[in-house]
């Protein structure tokens, strides 16, 4: 059975064409952005319920449940909303790395420093 | 004249249909996450090359440069690429408030805490 949103909560968010929009996972103390990557209504409502980081997979057409197959889940402690309900920021605590290459982190490519 | 990534950076890139990717901006120090916009080639490139955060406007569809009305510019500092190339975060100094509503920060809207 599926998991649906709050009525109230799915009118806020401003999907793309795709029915997507974008969700920021930040390590809840030390602050580090980990990762981007992308949502539907399901998975966000699964987020909210199970307090794990549940994404849609673009490449895959699925949810996909950060840490089922790598063991790296996302425990979650806030989600926020913005301004214009396009974006979701994940206040999560990561196990091992969130990134598929092996790193904390997906942003380890510096394009340019002061 | 239109500023232009390096070629290689370019190649790089995952792109959206409209030519877009996402941009995350954080606060360089107290690793607060601000917003979540989109750049396109020419947005990117102008933000390495004047060190100021440009963004493409998706609802007005042209460049964005932040700031510009609202004096709330982003000093950058940092840009880095993800593993798969279609997600940028940058490392501002934000001035003032990062938000169109006059909050420091985009993301003020809690939709679940522990």
């Amino acid at each position: 059975m599926q998991t649906h949103l709050p009525s109230e909560l799915a009118a806020r968010l401003k999907k793309d064409d795709n029915g997507l929009f974008a969700a920021i996972a930040q390590q809840w103390d030390t602050r580090e952005v980990l990762m981007l990557a992308w949502m539907n209504e399901e998975s966000l409502a699964l987020t909210l319920k199970e307090k794990r980081a549940v994404y849609w997979s673009r490449s895959r057409q699925e949810l996909w449940r950060k840490g089922d197959t790598s063991g790296h889940y996302q425990f979650v402690r806030d989600v926020l909303l913005d301004c214009d309900g396009d974006a979701i920021l994940l206040l999560v605590d990561q196990v091992g790395a969130a990134c598929h290459t092996g790193t904390r982190t997906c942003f380890h490519s510096i394009l340019e420093s002061e």
